[in-house]
């Protein structure tokens, strides 16, 4: 695992994000914080109300060194992280299964980032443009195609934001890490890659006729 | 999305557990909850430490009701879990990406799970048999074929669970629902499905010659 730590240009930004356990997997550059952040649709936000933790799982995207999530007005995740409390922001990819030798030392291969920050509500105008850059972000050039949002619509919709400051990302991507008399045995082991693949469009039943698929979807590329 | 409902076969277990938001998506079904669950390998127990709200992700898995999770005796987390503090437990899946005519419509397709109860330490006995389980469930034969734990190993790890009590989850299969005015126009619409998919077994470099692939690696089957 030492070649991992050839990619920590930084050290941790907090005592909080400082990995304890597992500490060489560790990685606090921006690059590939951003990459694993980026790579991801749905991340799960962690926060408190009335002392009991609630992990939402949501759309996010990145502008610059902020992470942005939306929804609806209504909505008490919203409701409450719009009074600006603590929230735990992680995106995490499952890569693969180690298989290894040894029963103690099965694991997965993963990446993940965690963040930490206060929960900021966007004003209409960063709103308006935060919403923009996420319909984009789906596939670039969405935004021109769709038919834009009404008065009524961007109403019903907030938008939520945390600057990434305290931010940590964990990289396992290893085959087995075993003592020295199991690699002696006549066990096998290794790892079975997993990755999301996606699938051609589906078009809307309700489609009207004549309707080619448009170059976004054409070209969508789920993983950039 | 109506026809989602179909599958509500029973209410909500609380207050904490009933969707409020998009509540059509809602299932309450011990079957679909527990598919939710037994598909992913990686959950995120969301904590608080002095009002700090923690997302952890980590393996799991269920034996009955019960969802399991473990790690380093050592560890922040468990640690802090063993007190029997109140916990979040989420599963997420990515299905698909969903492209509307309208901007505000797009969407995702996923299933999720949230569960809300109390971390609980297991004791030795219930702790070595549910990793047993663990072991077994990344491949079934796996525990008979690799090293046992020696002891030192067994006192490294620490193992929690939390009942399966309130609970809900969530599980948007549709297609994009739109205004009928977005209907009758020229704008194409549709899903892009996404999914995880395994690659060929990768043999650890430091594999003796001769071992061939046992047969739970070649039937390995990350979706049963």
């Amino acid at each position: 695992m030492a070649d991992d730590q050839t990619l920590n240009l930084a050290g941790p930004r907090s005592e909080r994000t400082r990995l304890k356990r597992y500490h060489w997997l560790a990685k606090y550059d921006q690059d590939t914080i951003n990459g694993i952040i980026d790579t991801g649709i749905v991340c799960q936000v962690g926060y408190v109300i009335d002392q009991q933790p609630y992990v939402t799982p949501t759309n996010h995207w990145r502008i610059n060194d902020y992470v942005y999530w939306h929804g609806s007005s209504a909505s008490r995740m919203l409701k409450t992280q719009q009074r600006g409390i603590p929230v735990c922001f992680t995106v995490t990819h499952l890569d693969g299964i180690v298989f290894s030798r040894a029963a103690f030392n099965h694991n997965i291969n993963f990446r993940s980032v965690m963040a930490f920050g206060q929960a900021e509500m966007c004003d209409e105008d960063v709103k308006r443009r935060a919403l923009q850059c996420f319909v984009d972000r789906l596939a670039p050039g969405l935004w021109d195609y769709a038919r834009k949002p009404t008065e009524q619509e961007w109403k019903a919709t907030k938008v939520i934001r945390m600057k990434l400051d305290e931010v940590s990302a964990k990289v396992s991507d290893g085959l087995p890490d075993e003592e020295p008399e199991d690699l002696a045995t006549n066990l096998w082991a290794g790892s079975v890659p997993l990755g999301l693949i996606q699938r051609p469009p589906v078009p809307d039943p309700k489609l009207r006729e004549g309707i080619d698929v448009p170059d976004f979807v054409k070209n969508f590329q789920y993983l950039k």
